[in-house]
């Protein structure tokens, strides 16, 4: 049974006999609930307070906060005020940000929407945005880009849902550390230089306003903590999600992107990796790629005898681009087909007139123009499918050398979370059968959608998780790939279609 | 042994083996030196912390707050930068508020300058201003008044001193109830009204930008925390100045004033009152009354024998009227000449031609126009002397109440503190002569000064003293004179020169 950040009280009436100021009442009301008395209440409210408690005649409905353990409190309505309480998740991704209005008093989630992350004008990458922040003002034109969208954002979902910004009494925020860090108005240049210091790895939180935030006056903001330079308050909120921290059974979680971060453990040990996967996993990089839209192939099948293609777009329009599920999709067939070789080579008798030569360089058409919504053949080079594998050898060389860390190995595992929107378009049979991820059984996969907001949103669901998130936060052991010796050698060994030791994919059919 | 608000710390430095956040690694320093690592680092701090951990090579002054039991942190310099960090003590007087700069670091006195409260435009008693509150707008015209006042002579004194405002990372302020809710912009409409709440009894640590004040943008304000309506944190810091809450001897402490306060107690009980001994103890309402100031007459002595009057003013100068200790001095020595009688009234064959009739009310010349400076006769009316016995008596009677109530009498008494500057002045004998203080020997009377000033300081000087002036307030019992039967019955005994019961006074001759 957990407990909400809106608690109702009724405080004692003042008198010649029991003169205890407001405020100090308020605490005193607030003790036996909380278990203290050493509570803040904000000053904005203390304000506000004489003539509250004496319309509410001093039944009154709390909104609570907490900061370094402490609690507070952010506002106090008369208990029959039917006016809405309010919380804000916020996903801060690099590319896009998720905004979902929380009731505080029950926990229903209410909206939803998303936006493109307004940072990606300076550069689509964190890298890019980095370096702005070192030019004069940069730091501060991004925290405004970041800033701003929010409050535009926020007040037209709450606009449309008929709510008011100073309804919101809280934010919960999950997002990589150096977005995190552009957002907060922290320095994050020695994020990507050795050796790799964020400004703060416990956020904590802080008033909204001090922020930029136009929510309620004395709105509180919390935000995820990170353990690392690259592991991010967004990974931690997916560990809350998925309530990693609190199983017994050992199991992996999987953010897979441009950035693919992985946990692997369980109620007693945590330990966490991440690493640079390349942007072909997400599609971004490879000359047909896109980001997942109207139009845009994401899954491939391949007839084995005809190696006819049946491709599937989104929203089954005529092809205009491939996004990453639809390319690990593509690849897996290909590779099944004997289209692509273990080495990850066209194969040339297999392609067929599929196969042609651009700038000297093989490509294979996955729909030709009159097949296509553009006016150019939708194709795939090999440069791309060597950037497919290049990642996936990556991915699958980090949950490698994070199992072996612990004297496990992949297949041991028996629950594989995919976390983040991406990794739950991706069909786990084709990712398994280029070598990207183990062969497990499919039933250890299970997709978390946006974990990142997912867990933002249980903070909002109740008021007992701030400890837990500070304890997976201080449990979680982070193993620095930069300076693993194994990695290297385990990378090229997994460039391999499926793999350089076909055993470990058992379930793959590989022809020929 | 005291610890003070700054702390010197070398922090480990960042590898790629200890890649932990800036703002954590300051945190891990400091908690071998606080036993918590429970500590807030200020948002505006954060910002600025990679470049002065860089900077500085991690070798540090840190300068600290405590907020509700919480460690933070407000400001940090390099190890070997010479700039000052400095603290400011308040004492925030109805009238005159004084400053004074208090070294963090050692806690020396730095420089002292005091300024004529601004609200004085309003009115010079609080009633005034709290009615004036509840105009429109009202209650920001007096916050606004008090704290661009502190703001400017706060840099005053800081530019005199060679100072910045921003070397000031740390306030605390002491005033009474009133005061310190107009300041913070809260209410003070119920502290008049039965059953007389303050909106706020704690008021604790806050931001000084988030109160108006200019110093330090990450600077903490520290402001005393009152008993009720009429005992306020003046009282509370001349508590925590004279070391009553740490005594075993039972002493009691009085602010003598428009208002008298009192406390008395010891290291394990301490019981408070206040009420209105009148404005007759501070000189303010006597025909020819006023401030202590150059020309005022501040002691009388009169030959017993020839009735002449040896009057002394301050600086020497020629009289332009009386301050509240002169009138006290007057009274007394005209009632031990006889010619004051025990009811307080003039006695006009002592007088002799020193009494005028003017408007039917008899007047006592205590200068003539020939030897004062002003160009009329400088003289005392039966009202004035009428108003000044009320307010002895009031004063009289608040602390008999007040050690009744734990089964003592004022002769029981062995300390007695005086608190406040105005208390300061006032010649002990001439006050128990007329009955205003008990009969104790000399020694027993300790004067304090500004006491309110005194204890503000003590905060600044060591970072320990937190928890102690919150079991000042916590241990404090309040007697509401106000719901005391026995208080008038006492009040018409007092009324008399020096008491109807003239065996409570017997070091008190009197005449006749």
């Amino acid at each position: 049974m957990t407990s909400g950040w809106v608690q109702k009280t009724k405080l004692s009436i003042p008198s010649l006999k029991d003169n205890t100021a407001d405020t100090d009442r308020l605490i005193q009301g607030l003790k036996p609930l909380l278990g203290t008395d050493n509570i803040a209440v904000d000053l904005g409210l203390m304000k506000a307070l004489p003539d509250i408690l004496r319309t509410a005649d001093y039944h009154i409905r709390c909104i609570l906060f907490k900061d370094g353990g402490r609690w507070g409190v952010s506002g106090i309505l008369p208990a029959n005020d039917p006016a809405p309480i309010l919380g804000m998740a916020v996903d801060l991704g690099t590319t896009r940000v998720v905004l979902r209005i929380v009731d505080l008093t029950d926990g229903r989630h209410l909206a939803e929407s998303s936006f493109d992350n307004p940072q990606l004008a300076i550069g689509p990458d964190i890298l890019t945005r980095i370096h702005h922040a070192d030019t004069p003002d940069g730091q501060t034109y991004l925290q405004n880009l970041i800033v701003t969208g929010l409050n535009e954002q926020t007040a037209l979902l709450c606009a449309a849902c008929g709510y008011s910004i100073t309804d919101i009494y809280q934010m919960a925020i999950a997002g990589n550390t150096a977005m995190t860090h552009l957002f907060m108005g922290l320095d994050p240049r020695w994020i990507i230089r050795e050796p790799y210091i964020p400004v703060v790895n416990r956020p904590g939180t802080h008033q909204a306003s001090r922020l930029g935030l136009q929510l309620n006056p004395n709105a509180r903001v919390f935000i995820f903590p990170n353990i690392g330079s690259y592991f991010g308050g967004d990974l931690i909120a997916g560990i809350l999600y998925a309530g990693l921290d609190q199983q017994e059974e050992t199991a992996i979680l999987v953010d897979v992107g441009t950035n693919a971060e992985v946990v692997l453990g369980n109620k007693n040990w945590m330990i966490a990796c991440a690493g640079a996967a390349g942007p072909a996993l997400e599609g971004g990089a490879a000359s047909m790629g896109m980001m997942a839209g109207p139009g845009v192939i994401d899954r491939v099948v391949i007839d084995p005898k005809t190696h006819h293609l049946d491709i599937h777009t989104i929203a089954d329009l005529l092809p205009v681009g491939i996004c990453g599920s639809g390319l690990i999709d593509l690849a897996a067939q290909l590779f099944l087909c004997g289209m692509l070789d273990i080495r990850g080579k066209f194969a040339s008798a297999a392609c067929g007139n599929r196969l042609k030569d651009i700038d000297g360089l093989k490509h294979f058409v996955v729909a030709d123009m009159s097949e296509a919504a553009v006016d150019h053949d939708l194709s795939i080079s090999q440069a791309d499918i060597d950037s497919l594998i290049r990642s996936k050898a990556a991915m699958y060389t980090i949950l490698e050398t994070l199992t072996a860390s612990v004297g496990m190995a992949p297949r041991d595992l028996t629950r594989f979370y995919v976390a983040g929107t991406f990794g739950s378009f991706i069909n786990p049979v084709s990712a398994i059968s280029i070598g990207m991820i183990p062969d497990l059984p499919l039933n250890c996969y299970h997709t978390l959608g946006n974990s990142s907001l997912g867990g933002a949103t249980r903070f909002l669901e109740s008021r007992d998780l701030f400890e837990e998130i500070d304890r997976i936060q201080g449990s979680i052991t982070y193993l620095e790939l930069n300076v693993n010796q194994d990695f290297m050698n385990r990378f090229s060994a997994a460039k391999f279609l499926p793999h350089t030791n076909p055993s470990l994919f058992p379930s793959v059919k590989i022809p020929g």
